[in-house]
């Protein structure tokens, strides 16, 4: 191994111990032995950890030409937003490479270390994060939006009724919580349905609120992709050349960049979205 | 086998993989010795293309001449809004030979490749298409609609509601997501059932976009198939005569056609959807 | 068997195939040995489907006269409307007396052939036939209505609904469709309940609209009845008289009727509608 | 047996058949034995259905006089009402001795004939039998009623319920059903649970329209009372006396009674819907 | 056994019979022999029915001053309302000991006989004693209650709601019954769930009517516990010295009382209704 | 065993007995001979209970100076409540050490003896010292809330709904109880769930009080908090630099403070709210 290796690194940003690490590891040797490297280094386990998160590389699926720019607007958007707010997880790598667990393309921050509790602002930045691909689509297409960001809107919706509902982050609403969750509460699986223990009055305004705060980041993440469009413009075409961007070309490319460390989660494109033709 | 044959568009266009396109081909192999002919050649791989995800041709149901007109006119509907709209995918056949899983007559569209990704505007064309048979009914029998449609305006219906709540297509809606999906949730059965987690205001909202969305639509696919009368009037007959016409007659009949490739779906109209008798 | 036997008439008039058809025939062929009959004709075949439709007779449960005259008018209103509105199915014959499986009466129509389609217009007028027995009993006795409508009433909703819900046939609720059926998705049975994925503002659309076609169409029958109320006055008494009427006899009794065949299903009175006394 | 013996009435009052029936008459030989009855006569038989359809008589039970007074002014109104509307069953017996099925008294009326059918207006008269215990007690003790209507009121609910949602027997509702039972559609019990398949507009007609026919029948059912009170206060205190009155006892002490034959039901006064104390 | 042991009483008291009732008989041998006594007396069987219906007395659990304080001002609160209110049951004990099975103290109401109806008015006085508990906090306390009254609420609750939807003692809601038990309809358990069978609207104004009568109680309670302040002050303080107040003791500390006989229940405070802490 | 060991005083303060109690005392026997002590002794029975109540200490868990910082403030919020508070139970230990059940610090409040009954005001003051916490987080953080209150948030508005739905609390809504426990009613879960048995009305007048009585005590904290920020601006940086204060330490920490005695729960910080990144 490598001296500079640096596995509680590895574990802290991944948030994988015991066997799941060891797995990595071993993936990573493997991939050393495959280049020919006398060591494990860090790219190496680097590459082993996307394996495990993202499955196995999928060259062989062939996105059309079209599509392929699609998932560079939507990945360079979101890398954009990660450089530009100020509590994102660091930028690691953007890739346009499909993966086997049916990710299109994928942005991938690492936390610097392990996290017990989000504040508000820190929450609002993530939920601008994943709104990113979908506003750099709509500018890059002139509103024509495509189903990509189906997941990406789903985990933004999650974590806006989170605020609402469970961390009293909407003045309206109130610092109490709404909803009980059911989890476990039925014969068997992991049951995710909540009961609608409040009036229908209420039901509005957390409704209310969760569109307010949502529209509230899409404006200000639609500012920052409109002040700054010259990163979106380097990005993406240059993702669609390499096709992975590491975190130094990123950050070599968004010159006039922060240059400050960023934070981050993974993004990934999927295409289980699209609608099933009979 | 003949050397024109190419499995990867088939399997491309189909979807279909390892033992579903074995199945395929060996179908056509038993195809082409049926017919005496000495190589399994595309007509061969099409027609079983057909057979896999149609069931076999029932030329022993009889409809009345009636329903057949009926059926005509429905299916030279779907065809001339595929082939005129600018995001379906490209026409094959369309067939008023009832088939054994149900279906009354077809519109087979094949994609020229696999696609990740639709934007709203292939969507909306999807659902022009799926409207195309009933819009054509009503113009043709002046508003008297039949219970064939059912399975399209399903089908319709299913997309744009996605398009509403899965996707953030519609401005008034927002980028949200709306409604949980309960499938697995439960003890066995593929449970597509949502959870309802929004205010009836906003069931609302969601209700007007749906209607104001597939109404825009309807307009739209209404004015292509009043504009363009002739197609109509010249596909209809001649699919009552042939019971199946190809792309190449179909183009034909579409004098004054676009002529440039088109997209689309398999449209089926089954004869489930009658109401029982008592 | 008779040579003029079409049994394949059989088979289209009923929808029954294979064993059911065989039973059927046996059916028959007993019937005919009883008579004393040398050969199975048509009227042995006829008896057959009606007893495998409907039970044996049950001649001894003796209904009141009071009773017998309400089935009869409720009958007569079937027959009148089914003579009268243009997209019924032919009738067959119109009976008082009951059957094992619940019937207190019924009326037989056939189609000449399978059906695939219905149209708005042909869905319309079995509702007609459907509202002809309350209508009937309404005019008959000055509004003062039975329980034993309640059949007719569920299946004439049930239609109405899906003319609503399922073939886009209302205006004010549009070419979608509304619910979404929950039919074995869950545990185990034949489940018929419906998810209600819409707003309540549109649950009340549709509820205008059922209730409106079904009064518009009820209209139309009581001026059917209205209008020519001889038919009513010579079937009714004919039919307690002679217990059933036979297609011909029908056609006689409508001197001044259409003559043209019309069309039609099966109407049971049962009995198991009547509020158990405790 | 006597031979004045009648099975087939019994069986068609009772509605009881084979093994029940044999139950009956088995019970009547039992008790011609016991009484040292040369033969089974009528009043044996009749003796038999109320055990079998009533349980034992349960003397040791001992209510208190008020408790004993208030079941006498209960049954003597469903005696007088069911007197003097027209289509009630003939009233049979009327008995405030207790049964082991836990009736505190009881109201028994047999019909002549079995039904098949029923009208509007014999519902009603259904229902003001069942309101007539309750109204006889408001009358008799100023307002003040007691536990002992909750059955009669399910009943009477359930009733009005079918006429409205059932039998289109509501103007305002309308000819068409509402709700969708889903007995047996569940895993296993008689779960007689409907589905709200309508929305809550209708919601509150049916309420509106539950409630305006049961005032207008508990209107009618209070004038009965009222304007004939000699009844009332001749068949309650004969019965807190006899505690059981045969029909020609209660047809000559409702002297200026119409005389003509009754119908209706068995009214059973329980005690198991005493609230529980703790 | 001594002579004047009223076994009879004891089975109409407790509604107790067979093993349960010997139960009671052998607890009281077995309380004879421990204190010595030659002959199971009546109170001994007194004090065996209050250790089958409310367990061992627990002495070792040690509340509070200011907890007994409480449950001696709302045990005095049901006593007084018990000997004030026509239609109680007669008091005959009063406790602060607490009991194993979750009692901090009870008010034991043991009825004259078995009662099998109740009127209006004696559920009303029912509800007047349930609520006697927390009205002498309010008073006693300056209005700062405690969670000890929550099993008096929920059984006042629980009856004022019968009295609306079953026993048609609301006239805003009228001569129905409403919402259907679905006890036993489900797979197993003792359901007590209802179906909610009627509108928004109805809803309402069964809250509002359950509302209103409970409100007009507690007003009747408080005027009698304020125009009577006496027995409250003289019960409280001897209750906490005595821990225990038979119905003698009860009668002459209500010097100016009644002294007629009264109806109750048995009110039990139970400490499992305290929050649980983290 | 140290003479001065007050064993009961530990099974009052826990609520714990039999099983539960000897393990604390085994793990107290475990922590004498471990610090190399002859005698078990109360420091070692406290940290027994605290082994027990919140798993080993895992000091290797590193939480950012930010968090810790959070926490720190977080906690000492929740002290200076507790101990300015009339009806919290004394302060025992607060700690910013995490726990391996998930804490990321915790406030330990004991109870001098057992509780059986809460007055309103006592459960005010739990809620208050549960919502010190976050209230410090807003005043320390200029508003920017975190997600380590969700736990408090949850709890509290458990409490406020027992205050108003099971506890008579509110006079909006009056002294009745809503909404039925399901618990135990399903198959088998420990189900939690509320039916809703009653109006929309109703249920927006609950939420309203919920929010209310929230709000009050929500000023009343920020009140107390602003009105003495000394003690806070003390606890919070000792708690970061001796990560755990006993209650000696927080009293002379609290100097102008009551020095009475005070009350409490336990307060934990937990981690397993943060939302899940993908």
């Amino acid at each position: 191994m490598a001296e500079n290796l640096d596995l509680e690194t590895i574990a802290a940003r991944t948030g994988m111990v015991g066997a799941d690490l060891a797995n990595i590891i071993n993936e990573a040797a493997l991939l050393a032995v495959r280049r020919g490297g006398e060591q494990v280094e860090m790219r190496d386990l680097e590459e082993a950890v996307g394996r495990v998160m993202l499955g196995l590389e999928k060259k062989s699926r062939v996105m059309s030409q079209e599509e392929k720019e699609r998932v560079a607007v939507d990945e360079a958007g979101h890398a954009v937003v990660a450089l530009s707010v100020k509590h994102a997880d660091p930028l690691h790598r953007v890739s346009i490479i499909p993966r086997s667990i049916g990710a299109l393309g994928y942005t991938l921050q690492l936390p610097t270390q392990e996290r017990y509790l989000m504040t508000k602002a820190e929450l609002e930045d993530q939920i601008a994060v994943l709104l990113g691909g979908r506003t750099a689509e709509q500018i890059h297409y002139g509103g024509v939006v495509s189903t990509g960001a189906a997941d990406d809107l789903e985990r933004a919706t999650a974590l806006v009724r989170q605020m609402v509902t469970r961390f009293g982050m909407s003045d309206p609403v109130g610092p109490l919580t709404y909803g009980r969750s059911m989890a476990g509460q039925f014969i068997k699986s992991p049951f995710d349905v909540e009961e609608r223990n409040y009036s229908e009055r209420t039901a509005e305004t957390i409704d209310e609120e969760d569109r307010r705060i949502v529209d509230e980041i899409h404006k200000r993440v639609t500012e920052i992709l409109l002040k700054r469009p010259e990163p979106m413009e380097r990005i993406s075409p240059e993702l669609i050349r390499k096709e992975t961007l590491e975190r130094a070309e990123l950050h070599s490319l968004v010159a006039g960049g922060t240059g400050k460390p960023t934070s981050g989660c993974l993004h990934v494109k999927r295409w289980s979205e699209i609608p099933a033709k009979s």
